[in-house]
């Protein structure tokens, strides 16, 4: 767009040379703005913090959704194709059900086979700030997605699949897209690819945008201003802000330009230099093979799963709301065995925050590898003598030491029930002092968030945590 | 590995909490030896630039190369295997050169189908760096590739396939290597994942590594070291630098760090943004194909062509050494019809300097959208009323525009005489107060190296395009 160049066209009394102009690279009214909407946590523009559970409540009653599991031969328009046996809407759109399979030199499993999302459309996950009595405020939606515990929870302004915005599907147009794809495209705070859930998705990304506007934002009952420290009082409560707005506001630039982020316990050519090297010293072969005969699972008439009970299953749902504005539908979702726990740890060097890096494997991710939490499994799928690493220092961390915690839901409209614990846990000097395994390394919280914004490195999972992580920072 | 952090383990009189210290992010120590490197260009430590001609011709008697070119009936080991039609080693090694399918809403051509090149294992390309008499040197290797037109170039200090360096081949070890992946690795200065030719590589990526040593390093007849200054000498020259070192040598470090690098004409976030949107905004659907029956594309008895006689032909060779130590061997290499002609427009906006970026799709791409020259095309593939944007501003240009001009080859491990013409040329101001077209954008150099810092964004030609401009800047 001509909107990305500072460059104008030549007016008849412009000299040509003089019309490009440079400017700072960097927006230092983006980081004050920041810095004073975070210190807002009571009271926004439009709603106190504590009247917000009350709107989230109002907004529930208001639409009465319904979600309740069905046969797969309930699905409407959706079947699995002959003979791969992948699961796909008969328009060809939304997205399909197929198998993966993974050959790989590294670690325990040398080959496996699962089923996996393919979607392989971008999507915008979009906020809108605005500022609002002299305070940057956020424009949060009350959304509700069938495989959200309690369904309903805060989201970005915008969500949508291409399909969604272009009018592909015919469906309603998505309310505020304009602000990011279209003409009125304001000034971006942040615009990056970012990958998803690697275990169930394939090769899936993300457009996370946070986009500024000052122009008069129509109001729409489902959505709600909300100020950056409101959001971060929101991020303490299980369940409530949604995974797309957690992945979009780790995007956020840095609230920590203070002199000790010059100073880190490894230096940034070291950090890049260690991701690359788990990224090129394996080889993996990966590819999407059909969802029949995957082998160790099998499918019944409620549900693709594995014969050991263990890692999820596939199932599927029907959607119906009370209110007029949103329709029925019926769709597959995948549905993981127990809870999952997902934590740093957490350690300041020299006064330096840092966190406990894991370079992992997913076999979904774009790149393969991207830097995840220190711990990121659900305990249930492991015996007691396979346990992950760091997984019992998280979990036998005394309660002085959790500087974090709260149970928050994977991407609701393709995962059922797919929550976990969110932790921050302090690491203390015995466990600090010793080199980590060569898959570990500690990485200061700025350079988390230096590659958390060129985007495809810092898997969702630790994205999250990024957020929640800045939520209890100290004021800078 | 545990070099990649800067614990230590605690000894019998630290205590733990004093172990692990924090550093500075950068490292100003390389960016200083780098800056003296730059002004040494007449004489290093081994040769005098005036020499180095002597030294290379001297190393071409020592070996004695042919290459000629064969039938595919006489490559030996390699087969089109049935029912693919997939041009394959017997080992599974190496490479295969199979099809590609793209499908695409973007651009004139909604699909179309070639042959490719197929090498998941990523490589690594790393040059070793040593300061000797207070200067830094690059150990340059005099490397002969079979496409190469004149054979012998200059090259990485090691430029290895997983499978070289880890003797499945079980050819000779490959020298130096231990500086870059094994136990004698020095300090990284760099070390990042870079894309290589998407219209002829299948999302093919090395890496991209600068090691600094303080050993001493076993002297080779084959093998140079040369100052930076002394690099940038030679880059000024046809076919004398081959293209893994021109990658490299684009991943150093900014010798930029002067104040102007703060302001250019488009912010930081928006020139991601732009890239984001051109990675978003359109469908693609790329898979791998059998090679035979490519619609439009024919096998001869010597070569896979296309019926019009457009884009490039898949060939085969046999290459022998009349030195011992170099073996003989067959194998497929892509022609190219034509030179080529890849080049930025430049301009300096407010005295810093800028480069005129095109977000160019190529189907082999990682990512398939990066960051690539203003121009980047084979004039002979195209009829008069459907020239590339801006390619005749560029040919047109007079001389006193062009601030850079040598004919380079590309990877002359599999590519024949893919050769083009290297540009760099003014903008006059007319043309730089355009607003560009969407897909063109002005970047800082500044911006440029750091998004070819990142890795994965900048493509090959614009990195040899960034290492000549380099070679060529004002002294800092």
């Amino acid at each position: 767009m001509d909107s990305t160049v500072r460059n104008r066209a030549p007016g008849p009394t412009d000299p040509p040379q003089t019309v490009a102009r440079t400017g700072p690279r960097w927006d230092r009214r983006a980081t004050e703005l920041l810095a004073r909407s975070v210190q807002v946590t009571d009271r926004g523009a439009q709603l106190a913090t504590a009247e917000f559970a009350d709107w989230l409540a109002e907004r529930r009653r208001e639409h009465d959704f319904g979600v309740r599991r069905i046969d797969f031969a309930d699905l409407k328009g959706w079947n699995f194709l002959r003979p791969t046996g992948n699961l796909t809407h008969q328009s060809g759109r939304f997205f399909t059900v197929e198998g993966l399979r993974v050959r790989t030199s590294a670690g325990f499993f040398p080959e496996w086979r699962q089923p996996i999302i393919r979607q392989p459309e971008v999507g915008i996950l979009g906020i809108l700030v605005k500022e609002i009595d002299g305070v940057l405020h956020f424009l949060m939606q009350a959304k509700m997605e069938p495989g959200n515990p309690n369904l309903l929870q805060l989201s970005p302004t915008v969500q949508a699949t291409r399909s969604n915005y272009t009018g592909v599907h015919r469906g309603a147009p998505v309310r505020y897209v304009e602000y990011f794809a279209g003409s009125r495209r304001g000034r971006v705070l942040a615009d990056v690819l970012q990958s998803e859930h690697g275990s169930w998705f394939y090769r899936k990304h993300n457009r996370n945008m946070i986009v500024e506007t000052s122009d008069d934002v129509p109001p729409h009952p489902d959505f709600c201003w909300l100020t950056l420290g409101q959001l971060h009082e929101l991020l303490s409560r299980d369940n409530t802000v949604n995974m797309d707005s957690r992945t979009v506001l780790s995007c956020l630039p840095s609230l920590m330009e203070q002199p000790d982020s010059r100073l880190a316990l490894t230096p940034d050519a070291e950090v890049l230099s260690w991701l690359t090297e788990h990224r090129s010293t394996h080889d993996w072969t990966i590819e999407t093979v059909p969802l029949a005969g995957l082998p160790g699972w099998h499918r019944t008439e409620r549900e693709i799963t594995r014969e050991d009970g263990r890692f999820f299953d596939v199932v599927a749902v029907a959607v119906e709301a009370g209110s007029r504005e949103v329709p029925s539908w019926t769709q597959p979702l995948i549905e993981p065995h127990g809870e999952g726990v997902t934590a740093f740890l957490v350690h300041e060097f020299d006064g330096v925050p840092h966190v406990l890096v894991h370079a992992r494997m997913e076999g979904g991710l774009p790149l393969v590898v991207e830097m995840a939490p220190t711990v990121q499994c659900v305990p249930a799928n492991y015996s007691e003598d396979k346990r992950p690493r760091y997984m019992d220092e998280v979990l036998a961390a005394p309660p002085a030491r959790v500087r974090y915690s709260a149970v928050h839901a994977e991407e609701g409209g393709r995962f059922r029930n797919a929550v976990s614990r969110y932790l921050l846990v302090e690491a203390d000097d015995t466990l600090a002092a010793e080199p980590p395994p060569p898959e570990y390394a500690w990485l200061s919280v700025r350079q988390l968030e230096r590659l958390t914004s060129a985007g495809l490195s810092v898997n969702v999972q630790a994205r999250t945590l990024l957020a929640c992580l800045r939520s209890v920072a100290r004021p800078v």
